[in-house]
């Protein structure tokens, strides 16, 4: 018998009829033959308003206690699904992180998963049961409550089927799939039928949020087969897998040199202005900035002059707090001339393997900015992908003339529709 | 250094002010020199909501289930709480019932403790730091997590008290201690200083809400000094403890005859009409009971006409579907004519050791009601407590009117204030 881990996102559980929705989607799964293991988020705002709770009454709670409190959320939502399912007849059992073995680190808030020792779960599949596991927590080595941190559920659930030996890792979410852009702002955005790993893991790491960072990371390691579907609809979603593996020979044929578009606008440019140009120094910098684990990502350091250069980087918005400290410490200890931030930059991106094949790709893209007088402040590439740190004022704009010059648009407005021909 | 063992109620961490105020009393015994452990109930109407939430998907949830949903409720109060003292300074650490080591048996829903251990709890305490227990809760030998039913959390605070050798076991409600009577109800009602085991299980077996009976009984068995007391205010509250230990002199002289006056009225009668009287009937009768669970109170059997008697009991008025059941099969099984049931019922009852020496209360309590011409249905008594079976419509007056016949009125409205002296 073939096992199948499906997860489900907040908005998947966010009432009583969304949750029986739900457990009839499982029970359906388990009715064609499958052992089915559900990983759960919390329910739509319910870790929101626990955080809430928790700075009702400090500024900074301990992050243990904080571990222990946002926890229960996901507890709460697996309870009620295995009721559900009962309701059903199926036989149901929901764990905790802790009772289905996910094993971590004692990093609170953002703990790493060490080891899965899923015997409970194990056993209940075996004895016929579907099981609910608690997404987004674990167990430490020192017996603690931990949390996995942001896309933490899908980290779950993609290293409970490598280490069920699932089949699929379905992820079921309120988007019918992984689009070629966000289409809330591309109305002509098309979902994406097959992608590869390396394609995904770039997509993740530039904006898109369909899919947490680390749980394609941990896929692409062990080869799970991911699919991203629709918690509301039947249709296939898009399936995350080995490059090559794709579905059917037309989409092979077929494959564009631009997968998607993705944008992030929570990002924040940081500049240690006039810098003494001597070997060792851009180490300093950016040793500092690790130690107050802040996340670097596109970094330029600009042309000498006079033996000093700037350095400059781009950092998430949210770890400026920790930056500032750190570089305010560097700029006195290099006898820098002053450092100085800058909220009001975003970053576009554009992603596909095709791209390694193709040259001219980069200049297209810088071209089709130019041409709509949008400034490049920062470039990175990788063998996949190219990113431009722009002004955050210009993000749309540039998002929608990329997708329309790669061909991505699709020419229908509601591309999902069941009946769709390229209409 | 000497352990106190606190347990706060749902009301009693309501909110984050209320939060707060709960850290402030346990920092303040801290401070005192205490080690403390703080058993914590769910806040105000999260057990409710959880509920409600668990019947909108299923009319009859599995147990295992509602136990994995309920006990998050008392698990976001300690994480609070943890981060309110944290606050204030001080290092404190919250644990659920399983961490704590509160092991049960594998009855969901009313789960009973068959072992403390508490060795988390002791390593957290010998380091000086304050400890937050969930209460309610325990995880059982078959490593699932439980509930101890209604009452609960007094019941895990006087075991903890218990295991941890604690000097008392403090008892933190939304009133001052335990009442003569109800003070919603009576309001020349007063608070009780001292009050034996004996008493105290008696009246909570009899209707007195402030403390779960089953945390009197352990209390009991094992000598824990429980002090029932406000969180909202700083003076004693009620002491209960071994009979002929109370506080002052002046009150062992004036040790009253009758202790309080309580009230039930979610009790039902039963009768099972023309009953063959003949060995073994009633015994059957009350093992099928027993059978399905339900608990018994007050029984009578009518005296016997031509070899057939009625048998009556009161039993709660929650285990009336399970005691349908029974009974109508004990009616065909017996060749009885019918059974009836009736929840128009209360029982009024008088406890106090002090009865025990004094002939005459029971007629007293009798002629009481009599005068005003209530019924008594049925009568049952104890050496310390007399219990009556009457009309649910004549409770108030009946209350109010033996709280009257045997001295137990303050003169005072509101006997609580700081200046009382006999007003």
């Amino acid at each position: 018998m073939s096992i199948v881990v499906q997860k489900y996102g907040g908005s998947s559980v966010a009432d009583a009829a969304r949750i029986v929705n739900v457990a009839r989607r499982i029970v359906d799964t388990y009715e064609q033959g499958h052992s089915v293991c559900a990983v759960v988020s919390a329910r739509g705002d319910t870790t929101d308003e626990l955080l809430a709770l928790a700075y009702e009454i400090s500024p900074k709670p301990p992050e243990r206690e904080m571990d222990m409190l946002l926890t229960t959320g996901e507890r709460v939502s697996c309870a009620l699904l295995a009721m559900a399912i009962d309701r059903l007849g199926k036989e149901a059992v929901s764990y905790t992180g802790s009772q289905a073995g996910i094993i971590t680190d004692t990093v609170h808030g953002k703990a790493r998963i060490l080891d899965i020792r899923a015997f409970r779960v194990e056993e209940a599949l075996a004895a016929g049961k579907i099981v609910l596991v608690a997404g987004f927590q674990g167990v430490s080595t020192a017996k603690e409550v931990t949390t996995l941190g942001r896309g933490g559920s899908d980290t779950t659930a993609v290293a409970l089927a490598h280490s069920l030996g699932a089949d699929v890792c379905e992820i079921y979410t309120d988007v019918e799939g992984v689009y070629t852009a966000n289409p809330s702002l591309v109305a002509r955005a098309r979902k994406i039928d097959a992608i590869s790993y390396d394609e995904m893991l770039e997509m993740a790491a530039s904006g898109a949020q369909v899919l947490a960072l680390r749980s394609v990371e941990y896929a692409r390691k062990y080869r799970i087969p991911i699919h991203v579907r629709s918690s509301f609809a039947e249709a296939d979603g898009t399936w995350v897998r080995e490059e090559g593996d794709a579905m059917d020979v037309e989409q092979q044929l077929e494959q564009p040199i631009i997968r998607a578009v993705t944008y992030t606008t929570d990002e924040a440019k940081v500049t240690v202005r006039h810098v003494p140009d001597r070997p060792g120094v851009a180490a300093r910098v950016f040793s500092a900035l690790a130690e107050a684990h802040v996340n670097v990502d596109t970094i330029i350091q600009n042309t000498s002059e006079s033996g000093h250069s700037d350095i400059s980087c781009t950092i998430p918005a949210e770890d400026m707090p920790s930056a500032d400290k750190a570089l305010r410490r560097i700029v006195e200890e290099l006898g820098a001339l002053s450092y100085d931030s800058d909220d009001s930059v975003a970053k576009v991106s554009i992603v596909g393997a095709g791209m390694r094949t193709h040259p001219g790709v980069a200049a297209t893209m810088f071209q089709t900015l130019a041409d709509r007088g949008i400034n490049l402040d920062m470039i990175s590439t990788s063998p996949i992908k190219i990113s431009c740190v722009i002004s955050k004022d210009r993000v749309d704009e540039s998002v929608r003339a990329l997708h329309t010059v790669f061909g991505l648009d699709d020419d229908c407005i509601y591309p999902e529709t069941a009946d769709r021909e390229r209409c």
